[in-house]
């Protein structure tokens, strides 16, 4: 299969892999150009990964924040979508291989393929500790979440009943600060008058974070307004906690002083460390580039490779540097505006080649940094021509949700995100408490 | 646990088997009277099953047609929620046992543990045609159907592809209608312009039956409009064919002449048998009722148990008769009508022989029959004081549409689901195309 065949003669042919930020921006500029493009994802959708959170606590539906690569596409005539993975590149052929052993060729190649959950050599946590970076990983986390409330109604021990009324989330980067804040609201208010045996108010969340302090990518003094938050809104925040063993019954932490604490626990979340999709090193040993320790894939300026101008990295895969004129190149953090901003770049980049002319270096344009908590809280740390702008609380908190309203897909999705909220936040209710399990949770090897 | 042990001792305490129409509607009643209940389900939510089509199909996310059991009951003191499988009872000790092994007693009994799908003796078949009862039904046809799209467009072999671009349905009742008619919408509309290689258009959706019509509960007239309707949305129905295999590469079907059929496909759903609950059988031993070939339990004409008042079944659990003044008794179909009164009419007899009261024989108040097929079709059969009244088409589809958001639960759901509707019906566009899955179809051994 070399798709599209017929068109091939004519035109140069872009494989775009991964539909994340990063491939979505590079696709919707190229298909605006006089080239063929084939995009390649391993699910069905774009996933607004900004606000899985909210799909894993019950907030929202999951075609609330997801769009299907095919209906972005299908108005473009030059763009064919594939759902499939790419299991290896071939630079001397260029060509990538599918799962299902197809091959597709390229003129130019943009990897866009993003990152997975990194449990630092603790492959075996995973089981225990779900991340969250797909809808599945969402579902798992809604259903161990809500679970453990409906086992807790059942138990009589009270021990038994504790670590079921236990929540860890380890990591306080944005994701696990926004988990772990919405799952003190879910016990403190929204469960409250629906339980008969337990009182999900006294369910203990707790935050644990290896460093010194929660937000590390914020300053300072956003990062100690984030942690009084979370501290008001129910979370017990341990710092310099390092996790040192996960199982099935919980989790045990190692101290700065030497001690350690077991926690038992039956929902725990992971939010502690992010790795680059494997692809990173295969085509790193395929073209000789270099890749850093998460596997990320050190590019040239222009995002392209080494020896390689055809092929580009972009997003979470790439370990890319901002180069603004006058300044020493910095590093590229790993959100969501960089990889759209990169994947724009590789695609002007692909064609200023094609018309050949010269190729610009990747700037990274920083518009600042944001991150919600719960109820009313968040920290926003705006960069603007002034300097930077912080604030928090409230007003932060509002600016957060309109943010991400006006940056979510789709006007549908936009007004159904915002009725949902509406609603939420008038009722303290969440609108998709579904698991659609009719299993047993006693009777689940998982949940012990 | 016997729950609620505090006010047990004062009231008396009755426990409802499962939240289907008729549990849900015997529990509403009885919370509003001087007694406990408890309610136990085996997922954590009510389903509205007569929109669980629409889920499978990709036109309404599930939180739309799943209200919480929990939240249905929140302000209801009286009323515990348990998310739990019976797997047990013992009428003689009065007590339900639980799947963790917990007994919960109880002074009455109402068990609406409804029905699942039956495939006549080959249970082998539900692993290649999985049937529509539960949300995770709904995900897995969801996810099937739109997969054999997503293979079509890999696949270069025409033969292969044209399995995978064939669907079929088995049994034409009201389910089996609507799942053909909007699988044939979605191929020629939904779809439209976004595949490269394929023409979704060009798919078949065969809709198998084995009897002379479809829609038999319907009158002859309504049936032949019926199968009028499907043949113009594009639906191949084949009536008089029996299934006489199914594996994972498609299904065979033996036709009155003798002659046989191979029909190769990848996406088959299950709409032709229905039998009761195990529970069903559990409870006809336990106590010795008698049940029927479909497993339902026998009930007296106050739909409690002979010889066990306390124990009382209802909806597609219960073979039922209604019984009006003057009349022969006659059987109660298995809709959600039958079961919402049922729920209703043993609710009311336990209050009644708890104030030393004579019960009410059940009487099935028939307000007729409707179902839909597709965009603008649907059939539909009213009972009126003045005699049945039916009609056919665009009216009876606008009929259909509204009678199913009345029924709806919650207005949320009501509102959110009009606004898909809406917007589906202008755009022939389908909100919920979403598919957790990252696996490649390929790779999946279901899929072959």
């Amino acid at each position: 299969m070399n798709a599209p065949a017929t068109a091939r003669a004519q035109r140069p042919h872009i494989v775009v892999v991964g539909c994340g930020f990063g491939g979505l921006e590079a696709t919707r500029l190229l298909s605006r150009s006089d080239v063929d493009v084939t995009i390649i994802e391993r699910t069905n959708h774009h996933l607004f990964q900004p606000l899985l959170y909210q799909v894993a606590t019950a907030g929202l539906a999951a075609p609330s924040i997801a769009a299907p690569v095919r209906v972005l596409f299908r108005g473009r005539e030059n763009v064919t979508t594939l759902l499939a993975e790419v299991t290896a590149i071939d630079p001397h052929g260029r060509a990538v291989t599918l799962a299902d052993g197809n091959r597709i060729g390229y003129d130019h190649l943009i990897v866009a393929a993003g990152a997975t959950h990194s449990y630092f050599g603790h492959d075996e946590w995973a089981a225990h500790a779900p991340g969250l970076k797909t809808l599945a990983d969402a579902f798992e986390i809604r259903r161990r979440m809500l679970m453990s409330f409906e086992s807790a109604e059942r138990e009589s021990d009270p021990q038994r009943r504790r670590a079921m009324l236990t929540f860890a989330v380890i990591g306080a980067g944005p994701t696990g600060v926004e988990m772990a804040g919405t799952m003190a609201e879910i016990a403190r208010h929204t469960l409250a008058g629906e339980f008969r045996r337990i009182d999900p108010a006294s369910a203990q969340v707790l935050l644990i974070e290896g460093n010194t302090r929660v937000l590390q990518a914020m300053p300072e003094s956003l990062s100690a307004k984030a942690l009084d938050q979370l501290r008001k809104l129910g979370v017990q925040v341990r710092l310099n906690a390092r996790v040192t063993a996960i199982d099935a019954a919980g989790l045990s932490i190692g101290m700065p002083d030497g001690g350690s604490e077991r926690i038992d626990s039956h929902c725990m979340v992971w939010a502690a460390g992010v790795a680059a999709s494997p692809l990173g090193r295969l085509l790193a040993e395929a073209t000789g580039a270099e890749s850093d320790r998460a596997g990320r894939v050190l590019v040239q300026p222009d995002l392209s490779l080494p020896g390689h101008p055809e092929i580009s990295v972009v997003g979470d895969l790439a370990a890319a540097q901002s180069h603004v004129p006058g300044k020493a190149p910095a590093p590229v953090p790993g959100v969501s505006p960089a990889a759209k901003q990169m994947g724009r770049t590789a695609a002007r980049n692909i064609l200023a080649r094609l018309r050949g002319q010269a190729t610009e270096a990747f700037r990274y344009a920083d518009y600042g940094n944001l991150a919600t908590i719960g109820r009313n809280s968040a920290v926003v740390d705006l960069a603007t021509p002034f300097g930077p702008f912080r604030m928090s609380g409230r007003l932060a908190w509002q600016f957060w949700l309109f943010a991400h309203i006006y940056f979510l897909i789709g006007f549908r999705n936009r007004l159904v995100v915002l009725m949902d909220w509406a609603s939420a936040y008038w009722s303290f209710q969440r609108y998709a408490r579904v698991v659609p399990d009719v299993a047993d949770p006693a009777t689940r090897a998982d949940s012990a």
